[in-house]
């Protein structure tokens, strides 16, 4: 019965996510399942919540991890912002600034973008030029490019948003804990994140944030958010206060985990985690170049977390990365859209960004590279 | 740092859910994470499927577990199938038929509802009558209600509505795995359960499944399924099929550990199963009408993995539900809406389904109750 997962050998993932666990979060994960009103549990939820406002930088009391994937994330923010026919600006360079177009058109949100090559920043002179001709009650920009492995300008963006009455939405999926996010000093209103990158938790729970001015926009809808499972108006009843009302019954296990990673990230220091990436990040790309190997994108954007780096002509993407995971027990990934067959994506996320990590995968691509 | 987390000790869960998960699960849970694109997990995922037909007693292809909790069940059926305006009627007799009727409305529905009193069954003779009336899109129903521990007569309406081309949309999150679910004989078209019930493995996926006239209604659509997260015409594509396409990063662990409750539950076979859950539920009612106490509901509407029970007059409800979760390490569940301290719930369910379990809450709640 159990050979399915009996077969299921270590790996190392240096994809664009799940990144691999650490020890005490799998043990936290495995911990006896308690009630999700349990006062132990509660407990637990009060300090992750804690964990989360120091990892974002943030004051907000809505900081808590939503029971879903990170997409879930995406899902709660424009769900509890948007309302039929609001104006929505999405800035898009890749596949999550793609999606939150498709999330917020679905919502009924009157969608306009701003398009950047695939591998390029958004401009923010661009993004200027846009808002002199229109306001908009959202505006939405994705922080790492997983897709692309770009870092958008999100401090500028904020920078020029301050004061326009627009609720600044950004997405920090790939980001979060591997390189710094200032929710606060940036102006950022509603933030969602995910675990499985630079957690290093499973994937499963979406941490997501709201200023004060994302909730008063929350309590002056018109109408109830049109999405039960999401809505934060409820979930909050659960997560605060001193009398904590049912909503649903929360994924416990991985709200431990969670617990877990992120005791684990501010224990090591949340400047030395950056700086971990940072490192590992320059030895993959030096030693990819070494090997002949170019990157995507130009140095001054490129992420530490996400490295895509261009497929040699008259390479084959697929065998090369059977090749990795069949032989080597290495994951990476492959190119999305128009990137297909065009890149690999590196992860160099959270427990995974060793130097020692960083070593095996370009060993193993110098042995699978050569003819 | 991990003190929260070393402070949980094994509790005995015979509340409304969670319930206690088999050590066989927290190890599966634990397995080591790999990609959700790895052809190992897509092993797991196809495997995991077949037994969850073969639990649901259907062949519909499309029944798979959603990311998110039993909630993001119930939401996941209506958001696939309700467009605005489509006529539902919900047949309310607790909780969760309750949320039925918001998260339709919600979505733009025009819900009609036929109700009954809390603790008595949907009565099949009044649904009869109201479909003589009107004819609706959805008709939908709770299988087991949480809330009360009654058990709706399911099979019935479906039969009343065979051939009435309405869909019958069916909450099965705390019937399954502990009493007989047959989808296919029933006429079910949607359908959805939680992992923390009967299957007793931790909170965090909800297996829902489709008939083709479901499907059907799915592809009629005139627009899109207003929430990107839970759209089964992309999730299908990551499901299914020999090229699988990535939607949103599958919940890796908690697959894992659904994938082996379920193995857990047909080793020992559904007739076993469920066979225990009955010899459990008579023998914990034996022992409290022994101890003076009383049922909700009438014996032949009766759940066995729900047990409410009247608090009798003069006992105070928190301090006997905090005596057994302190002193004895037993979580009870307390009563919901206008139940709200006038039951306990004791729930029976998966794992927790012991005879000495029973023998265990009966010996603690005596003690707590002496004068």
């Amino acid at each position: 019965m159990n050979s399915r997962l009996s077969a299921i050998e270590e790996t190392l993932l240096m994809g664009p996510g799940p990144s691999c666990v650490a020890p005490e979060v799998y043990e936290a994960l495995s911990t006896v399942t308690i009630g999700h009103m349990d006062p132990r549990f509660i407990g637990v939820m009060d300090h992750l919540k804690e964990y989360l406002q120091t990892l974002l930088n943030t004051r907000n009391r809505l900081t808590i991890p939503m029971s879903g994937t990170g997409s879930a994330g995406m899902e709660t923010c424009f769900v509890n912002l948007v309302e039929p026919g609001d104006s929505v600006l999405v800035l898009i360079n890749g596949v999550f600034g793609m999606r939150m177009k498709d999330v917020a058109s679905r919502l009924g949100a009157s969608v306009d973008t701003l398009e950047f090559e695939w591998g390029s920043p958004v401009s923010v002179a661009d993004v200027e030029k846009k808002l002199a001709g229109a306001h908009y009650k959202i505006v939405a920009v994705v922080h790492a490019e997983t897709s692309t492995g770009v870092r958008n300008p999100v401090a500028e963006i904020g920078a020029l948003l301050r004061g326009s009455g627009s609720l600044y939405l950004v997405d920090t999926v790939t980001s979060l804990g591997g390189i710094p996010v200032e929710m606060d000093a940036w102006g950022i209103d509603a933030l969602y994140g995910g675990t499985q990158k630079c957690l290093s938790c499973p994937p499963g729970l979406a941490p997501v944030s709201f200023s004060d001015r994302a909730l008063e926009a929350l309590k002056a809808r018109t109408r109830k958010v049109p999405n039960w499972y999401l809505d934060l108006t409820m979930i909050t009843q659960y997560w605060e206060g001193s009398k904590r009302v049912y909503h649903h019954t929360a994924p416990v296990n991985m709200i431990y985990a969670l617990y877990r990673a992120l005791a684990l990230i501010i224990d090591e220091g949340l400047e030395n985690v950056y700086q971990r990436h940072a490192t590992c990040h320059k030895k993959l790309v030096s030693g990819l170049e070494c090997m002949g190997l170019s990157m995507l994108v130009a140095p001054p954007y490129r992420l530490p977390m996400l490295n895509a780096v261009r497929i040699p002509d008259g390479v084959d993407d697929e065998r090369v990365r059977s090749a990795l995971l069949n032989e080597h027990k290495i994951e990476i990934g492959a190119g999305l859209g128009p990137l297909a067959a065009k890149v690999w994506r590196i992860g160099l996320m959270g427990h995974t960004a060793r130097e020692r990590n960083v070593e095996r995968v370009l060993a193993a691509l110098n042995t699978v590279l050569q003819p």
